[in-house]
């Protein structure tokens, strides 16, 4: 069976010089709506303060493409980099991930400063890559490693607006969802075979270590539904007892569930859902708002989703399977007008009637029941910047597609993201499949 | 590509009576060299109290066999199935795991009463059991669950053992290990292809729900080692600094390693290794021995069976491929003559000189690269005994080929053992693949 | 204004050897009743195993006199002073306290083995004694260490039998309360002025170092309620919501009361009361008997204590108010007849008609307001036996006048207990005063 | 024996108006060298975020004296009570007190906002307060009650900027310390006898409920060392394997040596000294210094504290001893030129050559060996105010004499601090004193 091309667009374009601006001023764009305050506290330890996000991207490109490679540069603070290392050990000490809320400094003018100084100096690096070909795969993954952290800015920022009592609003000119157009869902089928997935190395296009290599899979017939699962529907599970039936949970799911409704009360939703006065509300960037039943249900965790496919009768799709069928897809199609960060709606969007799978990027991602694990023959990139990906093969869970705050030049058909079963605060939700 | 017929020896010439009189004998047996107070204590959270094993597999066949299917039998004690159940929540209330240690009632002489007093029952309803097929299926599934807990109480007994200060052997007369014979190790090459694993639900034999379906898979070429990583080998890992140095690690595995530094500072080692004046010993069954190089590394948690195979830049093999190589070990090859509980050795032994895969049957548990996930079209066991395999399935690794104390008649080549990658006091060792 | 001598009863008209015989065979005896599975758990930090209690006691006579004096001495074991310290830094190391239940080893019949052969060696050390008056006070120490233990003895047994769902039963042959015959409580009044309290060391009569020296102390007049605080009286504060108010508690006591409600929807009562099908329950070291009004309230922490006396209008005394009560009582008034440990009641008894105080000596230990500090001029007692008193000098509060458990022989007007505020476990309750 | 009057200057020659704007401003004084983002963060649940301190003083006076007593008056913003509210339970709700530093709404200018209208309002009322003698207590209260956070401000800002690891400064303009004039320590003797000590409830002068009754005490001869101890000193007892040697320390103090030395191996000295290069550095609101041997040590916990006075054959006062000796202290002597708030030192300094008692008031707050319990009859505030110094009286200790950021007009001869022994973030100290 023949797959078309990996599906992959991108801003090449673009010159190296304006490709590096676009992505890094997207970051700052993302944080405009901000007030100082904001840019500051850590509401867990999944999150970091906004100006961190700001300052690590810039400390990537410093330090694995200004140091070493641009004559004569100085680092703009000797600490920044044990500030603002994130995970790389052979890069040395670093300040530790649950403590980056107790900084004060630097303010955020600093920060931006760092920026303009990088940025400055990353100009004329970039002037010179015409003859320094082996920087561009270091730049590449320097602009994905800050589209990457341009989601989790805004992920973040929610949940920093989301956890304050005045439930402030990040931006109130987002645009309502529009009206759903495919209230029943349907199921598309696909045949069993071997099929071929993942990253081909050898090709032109970016992708990061872990897609790779592309290698032959055996599935069995495998039925997708067309479209995500919606609000409404994740509410008849919380009406039919979903989080008091143990039957429909993993033990560890089952246990989160009862802990935490012990501890608060209040874990039988997903989060940043509000019952007051007999009503569901939902936090969302532009503030509170009524629950959208059309709209796909987002921030549930893999036990949740879990729970929910074992209720309705079904499963979650594999990620081999999520990909068969998003490579299917055919490229004029749905991807472009998917439901992305560059749409500025910053909200799952209800689904559009469609004989193709529709949602399949953007809106939520998508959990799959696929632990995240090596491909075979699967290699580290080299050097530090190797140490990242391969480091959390265990466990968390694939999820595939993209969200509404991920940037479209970013996705991929072949990209695999990856959380913890446990997480909540990104923007996942629910496909099904059965068999 | 053909396989051989799914290999399985079992007890089934023997009649019900007999084989579950001779199951339920050798819990009794394992227990016999103890003295009242290693019965009851709980030394971390995973161990369980082996008066807690010996109840809970006779509360197993009190509630689904005698209670729904022997007319006129009476419970033995109306608090036991609080105490006794170990995870099933549609059959109610239990006792939490943790607080196992905490009782010290019943005491050891009540908890063989209750043996007896279900024994007696059970004689009685296996005498009918030629007019009531369709219990066979739940008597097969209650032995194999109590030579699960054999597994474990061996397990147990050691941890409690082995956390005194005191030492204490549990049996004086375990034979050493033999001398070795296949010093250097081979690579036994497999080509890819496509395989079938996993059981055939529709078969004669027995099997746990989580094997099935049978069910192809597209495999590359892969190389497997013909022995277990020896003692010898991994104390040069350590020797090399395997122990500080993240690049090494899993994440997680790292941050595991950093962490029980600190607080104990003997996190360098397998679990039960004792350094003393300068040499190693090993806490073992039959006490502190000094350490055998010839024999296979056990103990280990699957972060350290990952970090010792990225520093021998090798693998380890998934669970496909170590059972692609097991189902073709002859039938009256290895196996019979695995190092496994009826052998009575109850230690890892070293290895033989062979052209086959050696030690792929007892010895120690073989950790897996692959995560613990349902196999495509798995469905639970009917009824509250399908509550458990599928319960797990998230944040597990999967072990193969059982171990020195796993019964001989419990072990198969479709068996899926699981723990989370942290665990060390299993029976778990190393054996390496590469592509 | 003039006091009694320090009321001190006392055995020393027994011979050395005797009351040493006499005091080591009450542990003993306390032990009778128990099964060998109750002698080896922790139910929780606080409590220590009965087998452990018997030995480090029996440790103490051999570290502290044996060792040191006893010409020719080899210890029992070379591991029973690692395990068997509890606190002596200066000793060496020490097994850690939490971990006391998750040691087998030594069986119970090694820890009499133990004790027999310490006696052994004690026996002919206390014939030499005579000649040595020096080794008196450690004698002494050593008895009324072993005297402390034996009331923790039962402390302990209380708990590991309460934890347990099967409720068993220590003794069934304890008697019922009394009938009670002072259904009212009355105020005694007592004039303000300079009194002295505590120990003189200089006198005869054994005392711990922390109660000396003897020392003034300026009190204002008070009021000391004649008898304790009744089960019926603290119900009667359940019942107005003593639970649920915080204007009655003190901050951490309330905080303490939340977080133990949330977890377990259980803090709304004193420790071992049980509401069974609308009824009150108490369970005592004869097994679950029904709430007794009359009988003094049982097993409440500081803090419950101070909360109750501030909803009645009231306030606990201090410990040297309590100290110039007791001290007026006859000599040969109300201390014999103490429901204390010899009684063999072992549960707090309703108070009886009378001018006098009453239930000043046992029945429960009487919280006081005053913390746990040191009298002015305190000097802990030299040596490593000194290592103790004063260590807890710090977050603790002082019981006042034994229980239902204490040895008669051990307690004395001077007496001064001590615990955490949150201690519930210890046979504790409330006498109340006024200014 | 004739004390003399409490001591007690004040500002009581200012209008209320006055008075009111005087320690109001002081806050925003305080807060005006720092950053936006110093504001907003809480690096231990102990520390509030400085906008919170501006904030909660503020809903101080709105709760206890707007609304209830200003007729017409709105809230600024209906949430704010449940932001700001720290501790008085019958007011309602409040937000947790770890999770104050996770809130980046209200922002500065928005408290900022909130200072203003309050006090606006706070204008009008206290023109009227000729009319309301009633209202009197209760602004003495909020005035008080905002000097104490002007307190916790600068302690709170210190603990921001020095974790920091870019050690930032508060102002660099801070003087340093001054040469030191009387290095060696003398003791001043005070006779025994019956003193009288607290406040007395009566008389005009403002104190907290918890500084009466005024009552009699009675204290035994003793001396009290000249002056504090100093840093030099302090070293010794490192030196001399203070911080490793159990016999000088509490079994809780040691405890927590020992749990923190595990941890961060670094508590081997009082906080924000650091070892660089073999040589102590102290940060300070000035930011790193060299250590100066002759300044009083600081921040250290009561159990340090204990322990050096142990290691140095002394002990600590009791808060009786520490007030007589204030307490005649001649008025126009010591006080008015302590090292307090209004000296804008804001680290301790050096001791100054003196017949009389140095230091008692100003430069560090001392521990004293007393716990801080309720005096004899002490009764608290009436209403929601009182809900606070009574609620604490268990588990701390008192300290006493201000610090180098305690307002002069705030401290007195019988004010009583208090912290849990643990503490080490207050600028706290130590005397000595023996019997």
């Amino acid at each position: 069976m023949t797959l078309p091309a990996v599906f992959n667009p991108s801003t090449t374009h673009l010159s190296w010089s304006d490709r590096y601006q676009q992505v890094r001023s997207w970051s700052e764009k993302i944080c405009q709506p901000l007030e100082t305050e904001d840019y500051v506290i850590q509401t867990m330890p999944d999150v970091s303060p906004p100006k961190w996000h700001l300052a690590h991207t810039t400390w990537f490109f410093e330090t694995f493409l200004l140091v070493p490679h641009l004559p004569g540069y100085e680092v703009f603070h000797p600490r920044y980099g044990y500030l603002f290392n994130s995970y790389y050990e052979t890069i040395g000490q670093r300040h530790p991930r649950p403590q980056r809320g107790l900084l004060s400094r630097p303010t955020v003018p600093e920060v931006y400063q760092y920026r303009a100084y990088v940025d400055e100096a990353m100009k004329a690096l970039l002037k010179e890559i015409g003859d320094r070909p082996d920087l561009k795969p270091l730049v590449e993954l320097g602009l994905h490693h800050e589209q990457q952290h341009q989601e989790l800015l805004l992920t973040d920022i929610k949940h920093i607006l989301a956890l304050n009592p005045l439930r402030p609003t990040y931006r109130a000119d987002l645009p309502d969802s529009p009206p759903p157009t495919a209230i029943t869902d349907r199921w598309l089928d696909y045949p069993g075979g071997l099929y071929a997935i993942g990253h081909d190395a050898e090709g032109e296009d970016f992708a990061f270590d872990n897609e790779s290599p592309r290698h032959s899979v055996y599935l069995q017939d495998f039925w997708l539904a067309a479209r995500l699962v919606t609000n409404g529907e994740y509410l008849e599970f919380m009406q039919a007892g979903g989080y008091s039936q143990p039957e429909y949970w993993l033990a560890e799911g089952w246990a989160l569930v009862q802990a935490q409704t012990i501890q608060a009360q209040t874990i039988q939703a997903p989060l940043y859902w509000e019952l007051i006065e007999g009503h569901w509300w939902v936090m969302t960037l532009a503030g509170l708002r009524p629950l959208n039943e059309h709209e796909p249900v987002c921030h549930v965790s893999f036990y949740e989703a879990d729970a929910y496919a074992r209720w309705a009768g079904k499963r979650l799709p594999t990620e081999a399977e999520w990909e068969v069928a998003a490579a299917q897809v055919p490229l004029n199609g749905d991807f472009p007008n998917g439901n992305l960060l560059e749409k500025e709606r910053l909200h799952p969007a209800a689904a559009i009637a469609t004989t193709r799978p529709d949602q399949l990027f953007g809106d939520v991602w998508e959990w799959t029941q696929s632990a995240y694990l090596p491909y075979p023959g699967f290699k580290p990139a080299a050097g530090a910047v190797g140490e990242y990906n391969g480091k959390f093969m265990c466990n968390q869970m694939v999820l595939r597609g993209g969200s509404c705050v991920t940037p479209a030049d970013h996705v991929r058909v072949t990209y695999r993201n990856f959380f913890p079963p446990a997480t909540r605060w990104q923007f996942s939700g629910i496909r099904l499949a059965h068999s």
